[in-house]
């Protein structure tokens, strides 16, 4: 058994999505959560810059010694996943290679598609992970720049983010696709407006809650978990943009009341 | 991408409901078998010899090159997986962390009951692995010492295996168990059986199926995936007892063609 809580890193809020789904399935889990949203999007940025802003959450994870990191966020994975779990030695979760399998479980009809920021997007990692296990499934990959800063300003029911997603997923309506990979930890907050789009024929695969799977496996595997025994966990979350705004969004997404602290990295 | 054979082994016939489910979830990964049939059941024999012998099994599944051992029997996992996998440098995954994790996100009621060997129930590891990590959930345990050897007899759906399982299985009834443990991975073979004795109100957690996903998850966390680009996965199967009575029952509950070669340990 190992009490220490799990770090979770993320561009900014959507991260989220991920945590949400650790609290339903290892509620005796505990928390440290930092939010880069002062520097989100990270979608449009350069590879360099990516690397750079990911190691620096990771860092300040490591100061409040967690056990384990979970990188919540598909674009930072994508870019820096492997090099950061080559260089800790502490198990590091990343959200694609998670999605890529529960996306080939649950399609049917050999068409997945994938949408995801500009950055996931270009690096074309779902398709090399998809395409590695299944070679004879078809991948349509989506950028969709605009959905994430939705998310960051907490616009994700309005009708300007109606319109918004409705237009960005023009091109993936009618295309085959019965399989749709969020790729991107923001997306879930979008997933009513995102279903309504694509049509309920379209089985959407949330790319952080599947990770969550992974967690699970890896506290087992590494006899990590931690015991109820030290009684209810205490979450932290970290945000370099305002606290008030993310503790809006957090609160409202979790159904949990959160103490939130600003943070310069 | 790695593509050698995962290693599964097994007192004898049981390990096979866990390839079975390897086969329908990860149908690109290779299996080198080896049942230990000839030694069969582990159930009742001392600690000692059951920590010899699956050292034994281990020992064979390295001279084929394997990339991942299975130790698909409950009864190994509970004596000795703490050891191999600290002495060994792949990845070696049992099947009771596994079993342990599905039947507390199953269950509703608060009480758990597990079946297995007498060495598994001895060992008291389901109760402990639960209530570490959910100790409010009583935890009723029984040992079936007579469905194993049934299972390796072939003897899965006669009247005398009826009468067995439903006599062995009385203590456990009306207990107000909503979630039973086959804590044995012969058990599966006995699935309709055991329900029927059960009800349909109890759900039925098998161990070995639940652990394919912590090798779909640890394939993917070491990269280990075999890639289809190799065509198609040649099993090979091995017991230490009749490769014919071998073959009849794995064909049987496998659904596929398979050759099965006796070897001696």
């Amino acid at each position: 058994m190992d009490n220490r809580p799990i770090g979770f890193l993320d561009s900014g809020v959507g991260g989220l999505t991920v945590v949400k789904e650790l609290i339903r399935q290892l509620p005796q889990e505990e928390v440290v959560y930092i939010g880069d949203s002062a520097r989100a999007p990270y979608g449009p940025r350069s590879a360099e810059q990516i690397r750079d802003f990911t190691w620096d959450l990771v860092r300040f994870l490591l100061t409040k010694d967690v056990k384990m990191i979970v990188i919540a966020c598909n674009t930072a994975t994508a870019v820096v996943w492997e090099d950061i779990k080559a260089k800790l030695d502490i198990p590091v979760i990343g959200v694609i290679l998670p999605g890529a399998s529960a996306a080939i479980q649950t399609n049917q009809g050999g068409k997945i598609g994938v949408i995801g920021t500009p950055m996931t997007i270009q690096s074309d990692i779902y398709r090399e992970k998809i395409q590695l296990l299944s070679p004879q499934t078809e991948v349509m990959s989506l950028s969709c720049p605009r959905f994430a800063p939705l998310v960051e300003s907490n616009e994700i029911s309005s009708n300007l983010a109606r319109q918004v997603v409705y237009e960005s997923l023009i091109p993936m309506i009618d295309q085959g696709v019965d399989t749709l990979v969020l790729g991107c930890t923001h997306y879930p907050l979008l997933r009513p407006l995102i279903q309504e789009a694509v049509g309920d024929g379209v089985s959407l695969i949330d790319s952080g809650a599947e990770c969550i799977r992974d967690v699970s496996v890896l506290l087992n595997y590494f006899q990590l978990n931690r015991s109820w025994q030290e009684g209810e966990p205490n979450h932290r979350f970290y945000t370099t943009a305002s606290a008030k705004i993310f503790k809006e969004i957090a609160e409202n997404w979790l159904k949990i009341e959160i103490n939130v602290e600003h943070v310069d990295l």
